[in-house]
């Protein structure tokens, strides 16, 4: 069996954390394929951690074990939590982190038997002590069910979703990229031929949707598919979030409509 | 077989992005080691990519498939890329990125076999959908001739080379390192002995070729052999780009003279 | 046998410089598992080296090879250094780096065997050309013993250790982590049950040691048990030594005083 690790996190690379966690995971399964997704992600940010998880996990093979920690709860009494969907393990702390790459009724386990844990279990650093050393465990040697205790009630993050009529589609945008770029909740698959739309944000008039950026001119706003097969927003060689002052997260949603 | 694949893009790690295109490459080939060189090269800085890429690679072993993503014209015209120079193979943009890294007159294909790629291919994400793709397949399975159709006429980046006369050897300045050091055209080959030779950097005096830093004081100009056995220039502990106001790029020419 | 590599250095990731390691480990041990500790340790700063290296290896398993560059002094008389220390080998320049993580009386080795080193080796990039080559073939096929002659004197970072006395403990401020945490020299294992004890920094009366930040309130110090199972001083939700203007290395000793 090919056994592989991923790694998400918010703790940066100054120190030596993340090290922490790799070693654990190769005591546990020396031959193991650790592979670093980000340990970049804004610190505490959930719902950012949340996003990038869902875009690279889906890539990797069937029987992949993803450890992910953004937690600031940590020590308190949030639930380490694993899920399995679609083949995939998703491992990390209860707190909605896990719960856009994973499918909601998916089979989850509450990682609460001690011998799969790095003991003594520190109280700041769960991410080493728990999630990294159940996952190697997992990787190695044993079956999900071995890890815990089943439990269906764990946190999402609930996304809005669109909303299709006769000749509209209402949408709402969910996300931005680091090129500041508005990624909706309008799916490729729900519109179907792009032709027939044209998209506003909001207020403002973005026009037809296009293939790439290049379709328009440099600092023009275009409407196009991203990488998700999104609807995404952007103006081409600026930030688009900057230009209308969007921060993402707890902000006021904004609407996107495409009018046949 | 030890199937090794290399990634050096532009990306950043805020995103999921590379993490995406390493799951691709796993999908495809599992027991492949999957190797960060680096996705902190300058957003869009193709001739950095370029340094960057030539700089690692060659001290990997023969057979390993280097992933190159920088990438200003994804969605456009610009065709993918695969190259096969000294035993290594590149894929990448057909923007010059590969062009350092590999010999002039080697092997290539262009990427256009749609069975290699990630489908539906996105019109922004190509690192994923068909670099990643191909490297995955090609790491696993296939042979290059089964990538696409053979090319020989890729963009290459030019660099200028330097000029030996009897008791002059005249070259550029062609990079900076990130410690502002300036990397000339001028190889320990070509000069031999260093003893005989005296640097000038455009009409500053810059003194005798040194072994390393320590052997002038803090703060003073040196020339000394870099770690590609090219002549650099630097201030001991200071950024000599900086000081002489020089940012690299489509610069005007600085020439670098040794006398004997 | 299963070989593992770690990198740890103060490189960055912008150039390909780290890249270049990885390859040279990979050409002599193509089987190898090459990781990624970290590339950001501070520039030139051995003491923050020496501490993530201690933080970090003493997860992996045993055999594993660490490869640690901060090397303020490459290309002077400063000597390449291997240890074998609690069944880990330690590969870096004699400056200390290598000095935390290890036991103090550990076999070690200088690396003056030409045979072992990527020829020619360029006086400014011994991570390249001494330490990851030793490390390769070390990690491929040969042994400690062969790499170079026994050396006993190396450089050590001498650590202030903590003081008993009948009703009061008194440590420094040995480090302060990415967070503004400050991280002290006494051991959860000194101290034993913590809720005898009220924690004082210099004047400053901190309280009990509580289990974790939760604990207080947002803004309050706190005093806890961290991740290395030494007591550290923060304050919840801020930066702790931005607060008191700490910036660790070479500024005058913070005493950190328990009393019952």
């Amino acid at each position: 069996m090919t056994a592989i690790v991923t790694l998400l996190t918010d703790f940066g690379t100054v120190d030596g954390f993340v090290g922490a966690m790799k070693g654990i995971i190769l005591n546990r399964a020396p031959h193991a394929t650790v592979i670093d997704i980000t340990h970049d992600i804004p610190p505490q940010d959930i719902h950012c951690g949340a996003w990038a998880l869902r875009e690279a996990a889906a890539t990797f093979p069937r029987g992949t074990v993803h450890v992910a920690v953004v937690d600031p709860g940590v020590g308190t009494a949030r639930r380490p939590l694993l899920l399995s969907s679609r083949g995939h393990f998703f491992i990390g702390p209860d707190n909605g982190l896990l719960s856009l790459a994973s499918e909601p009724g998916c089979p989850g386990w509450i990682l609460d038997r001690p011998t799969w844990h790095n003991q003594p279990v520190s109280s700041t650093f769960h991410g080493r002590d728990i999630f990294a050393s159940v996952a190697g465990y997992l990787a190695a040697e044993i079956s999900p069910q071995d890890c815990g205790s089943p439990v269906s009630n764990w946190i999402k993050i609930e996304e809005p979703v669109s909303v299709q009529k006769t000749d509209t589609i209402q949408g709402q945008v969910l996300h931005i990229d680091r090129f500041g770029n508005l990624i909706t909740n309008i799916s490729q698959q729900l519109v179907g031929t792009s032709d027939a739309w044209i998209v506003k944000l909001a207020d403002r008039p973005i026009g037809p949707i296009h293939q790439t950026f290049g379709d328009v001119s440099w600092g023009e706003w275009v409407a196009y598919w991203g990488s998700s097969h999104l609807l995404e927003i952007g103006i081409y060689g600026k930030n688009a979030a900057a230009e209308i002052n969007y921060r993402g997260g707890s902000a006021e949603a904004i609407f996107v409509h495409l009018i046949k």
